[in-house]
């Protein structure tokens, strides 16, 4: 089973996106789709008259931005999507965590902050996910996770992503497609096909030491050493236009990432 | 099984919705849920600066419009009445048409005037649905379809639960719940309690002579007699306060409906 996670650079560029969601309808194994929300939700709080509220450079949930959050990530990026991939022939249906109780969070606490509505994942529960997939149904996640006392909670999307992962490898193998804007883990930062083929877990240490994970790719690296630790064989760190490939066996995409 | 349709009486109160909530949740029967949109859509269509369109006092869903609606009832009111279910002990799945592509519809054509993204129904699909039902998930519809070609559009609720109700009503016996501002059908407009106990379809059309279906009762009415005439065998039409008692044998609510 594979489970795919594309970030704000599919889902804000219109074109992109349709191009990397016929290449995703057109996997053949079971799938599941997990998608944040990019700059669209950001600029429907501008025209809404909303002000981000930011506390030592981090954004705050408040309940306004809440709203705006479910209606943009479940609603207009879910449905249009599900709407694009019914079109090239793969049967999605799009749900967030308060459905079929899939994904239930906590609001996260901090000792002086109040981060607002943001849920820390609690439980993972396959039972829908299952019948769904079962049934030829391709499952399409919204990072929108259930409180368990009727509300909803902003969750990040890759914690989403890697905690199903995690939690379906009890199950069944599986493939994690972890999509961001390179092509890979590359050696050099400037040449976007210097990326590595393969990278075992107990190298990223020396990875990060020797500079070739820096900034923005350590939370990435560090989000996938524990999915692998956690149970999930294979983590294929790759840029979303290149998904296609997965349906050769010969055919290498992006940085593969094992224990 | 039981197919409930709310409308913006009930979507607009939040205490209004957490009660009839709590009542739907303890129906035993398999239930379905369809939910339209309200004065939300209106109100955050005009937070967004977007001016209603309006061609000979109808309303135009413009592709503006339609991102409104599909946030806002897809996303806003379905996860938020997903989440209060799951807290009052109901598994409940929001869907719009495009997931599983259980609601297709074709664009509806007028010869003068261009309504925009309306979607006329053209099939409803049961498989999803039937395998929610059986599977002790409760379906939450919104009326948001599928065009077959990659897009969405805004529909009508009532047809949207009449179709599905006579779809369904193909394999099982349905009682469709029409919930409205009233009690049921009034004898007398300002008695809230003069609502009629029973109502037989070809008694309909002496009941418009009467004078006792008039204005916008009318369409109500035409849209209850080709839902019992399409096989479903009871429709009944009451106050979603009230729908509490559906659970009681003996307890009357509303005006039923029959053959």
């Amino acid at each position: 089973m594979i489970i795919v996670k594309i970030g704000g650079n599919i889902i804000d560029n219109q074109q992109a996106l349709a191009l990397f969601l016929k290449d995703f309808a057109s996997i053949k194994a079971p799938k599941i789709l997990i998608h944040g929300g990019g700059k669209i939700a950001t600029q429907i709080s501008k025209d809404m008259g909303l002000t981000p509220q930011m506390v030592e450079g981090r954004r705050i949930t408040d309940a306004e931005t809440l709203k705006v959050v479910t209606m943009v990530y479940a609603g207009l990026i879910n449905k249009n999507i599900v709407a694009q991939l019914q079109n090239n022939g793969c049967n999605a249906v799009g749900l967030c965590g308060a459905d079929g109780g899939i994904m239930l969070a906590k609001k996260r606490e901090h000792p002086s902050i109040d981060f607002g509505y943001i849920g820390h994942i609690q439980n993972i529960n396959t039972y829908l996910l299952n019948i769904l997939l079962n049934n030829n149904y391709t499952p399409i996640i919204v990072p929108i996770t259930y409180d368990g006392k009727g509300g909803l909670l902003n969750t990040n999307a890759d914690d989403i992503a890697s905690n199903i992962a995690i939690e379906l490898s009890k199950e069944q193998d599986i493939t994690f497609i972890y999509c961001f804007e390179k092509k890979g883990l590359l050696l050099d930062i400037e040449d976007d096909n210097s990326y590595i083929s393969t990278v075992r877990i107990h190298e990223i240490q020396k990875l990060k030491d020797d500079g070739i994970i820096t900034e923005g790719m350590i939370p990435k690296a560090d989000n996938i050493k524990s999915t692998i630790e956690n149970g999930v064989k294979k983590v294929i760190l790759c840029h979303a236009s290149d998904i296609l490939n997965i349906n050769s066996e010969n055919s290498k995409i992006g940085t593969t990432f094992t224990l």
